[in-house]
């Protein structure tokens, strides 16, 4: 067992990174400068929070104010009266009762699965979750069973052939990739007849749905129920970074005594939670801003469609465009993005159902200029068979 | 199982927390004002950056110049220039080949782990670790083996009963607890006699350790080292928020490509990045703050332990005084709160040896009279029993 060489300990990775080359998995980080040039189809910043001066002003203020840093645990000291204002405004934009703020949408997924489910609880997950679900349900040591994708009769079955006396229904609110929206208003009327609770992952639908952009969950009617909890990131419509859960009281207070990413963790950065409740602000003024942001979000798949190419019906603000191959789609996005247009890219592993597609993003402050030019580039760059795909 | 009430899916959360009343393990949120009276001993800003007018100044410019949030995942367009400022400079002050930063230390250890290990490793994991590593090494699904405390026989038994082809060590560099340094010379060579690699949570070490506060794992020798991997967080010494991954170019391009818990998670708000590269600046031109942080600290022990507390002897910025009960440790650190001084109380389950204690954190940036007032009130608040402990 001895090893002359300590770096033969890592050289397993060498192995995986020529696999991963040969199969044209190998990522590359790309560092953007101040002023882009890219017209930015790719990122989440769906309602143009994140550069708005009036955020990036709340953001510095706060870091001048409360300092660049939480300094500990949110039990400890890391709490500020910023991050309670920051929660009860979130939870009274949502109407909820409740909510807490984590530093990430992943560690509030984490959170709040290994805090709600464990051995004893049955875990119904749609097909097509997050990743941080995902992760999430495996932390939880809960008995996770994968529903098909958007189909509460799979989810019926699971609930009701089941042993266990908890149960939890864990579904996104708006899919990742192709933007569809999970049927909330079923599943959680499934959810009930088995005496289970839903967590919605609700990352892509705060500041898009609802009305006034309060989610997905609002938009179903589910605000404040006693048995639905919320799960929304401060990264995307609000334009900072964090994560926050929604819910009833008693939820929040177990998450408090009980959530190991929210006992373990340095509380969110002041700039975040400034930025954060500074967007929401903005938006709580303009709520006319999340209708924009839907209505892009058809126009540019309306337009696509009409030029001929595979487009998804947006529900919210993203189009996925099918793609002929992944190796057609990593093609595509570069030429888009030769021609200043960036835009995303999904292909296996990545995507749950193994089509390769693009991911356009709309933003509620493209101009009429921004997405002539993104449709012309995206139908100019288009391989032929997407057309026909 | 038809539920006449939703309600009821969530009524075993009563029950929870009635349990956690009974047992005084309710935990409660404090909001802190702007200025607080309240001198602190409880938080991680070992070196009073996170306060710093120019680091909160840095931060500042950083979310008015690149906006309040990345916008995106780092893999699409969350990744700025200041990004990868940030991560060249971090691996040059450490002396490691490459830096990855996170959103977050606890992501940072979750994503380090599922990367490294899977379920052809054995995890050799410290008995004392922190929580995140711990959950890392369950989303890993290796097979872990818990090692007793600073032993690293334990480790070297550990690793000569193994059964898998690949072992990874995984260990805080300095525990959160009590302060004390791992053996990490020690456990890097018997990893070594058998091929395995290191992973060093260095949460606590970073700012604090080794020269100019290079860090618990540069002042092992093992800075730069090809199988070790060194986890910092941007949250305690450098008084921001993130967490970053430093080690060999190959890990570092591993973890781009395989980590979820970077790949699938926002980017690291500019405001975070930018504080922690402003603090690493003060750092690096004044590398007597880590030396100062590790003075303050003895000196606090000293005085403590001359005034007859159970004191341990700190390593690094943390000092431990035991209390004789998790009753008589709550009602001492509340004392001592009432007195004007935050200190942090640990009691069991968060304690590995169920003892529990004070946890006390200098900072470089104590003045005289803080320590005298904060001996005072800690030694005037102390239960009489805790001098015989």
């Amino acid at each position: 067992m001895t090893s002359v060489n300590p770096a033969a300990a890592f050289d397993w990775l060498d192995v995986r990174a020529s696999a991963r080359a040969r199969a044209g998995l190998t990522r590359r980080l790309r560092s953007r400068p101040v002023v882009d040039p890219v017209l930015d189809l790719a990122g989440n910043d769906y309602l143009g929070l994140a550069r708005d001066p009036r955020v990036c002003e709340a953001a510095a203020e706060a870091a001048r104010r409360w300092g660049a840093g939480a300094t500990a645990s949110r039990l400890v000291t890391g709490t500020t009266t910023l991050h309670t204002e920051l929660e009860r405004e979130l939870a009274d934009f949502c109407g909820a009762e409740a909510a807490l703020v984590f530093s990430s949408g992943y560690t509030a997924n984490l959170g709040v699965l290994a805090a709600l489910a464990g051995p004893g609880t049955l875990i119904v997950s749609e097909e097509y979750n997050h990743a941080s679900l995902i992760d999430g349900c495996r932390l939880s040591r809960g008995h996770t069973q994968v529903a098909a994708h958007a189909d509460p009769d799979a989810v019926r079955d699971a609930l009701a052939g089941r042993t266990l006396r908890r149960a939890l229904v864990v579904t996104d609110g708006v899919f990742s990739v192709d933007g569809d929206l999970a049927p909330l208003g079923e599943l959680a009327a499934v959810a009930r007849e088995h005496g289970a609770a839903v967590v919605v992952d609700d990352a892509h639908g705060l500041g898009v749905l609802g009305q006034g952009g309060r989610g997905s969950v609002w938009a179903a009617g589910l605000a404040g129920a006693p048995d639905v909890v919320t799960c929304v990131t401060l990264s995307k419509s609000l334009g900072a970074q964090g994560g926050a859960v929604l819910g009833p009281r008693r939820v929040i207070d177990h998450l408090v005594d009980t959530a190991r990413t929210f006992i373990f963790d340095t509380g969110l950065a002041p700039a975040a939670a400034g930025g954060a409740l500074g967007a929401l602000h903005l938006l709580r003024d303009q709520p006319e801003l999340a209708e924009r942001v839907c209505a892009v979000a058809r126009e540019l798949a309306c337009r696509l469609g009409t030029a001929g190419l595979a487009v998804s019906e947006p529900a919210a603000a993203v189009v996925s465009v099918r793609a002929p191959s992944p190796q057609a789609a990593v093609e595509w996005a570069a030429a888009c993005r030769d021609h200043g247009v960036a835009v995303g890219c999904f292909r296996p592993p990545s995507v749950p159902d193994r089509v390769s597609r693009l991911r356009l993003t709309a933003r509620a402050d493209l101009t009429v200029a921004d997405i002539d030019h993104a449709v012309d580039v995206i139908v100019r760059t288009a391989p032929p068979e997407a057309h026909a795909v």
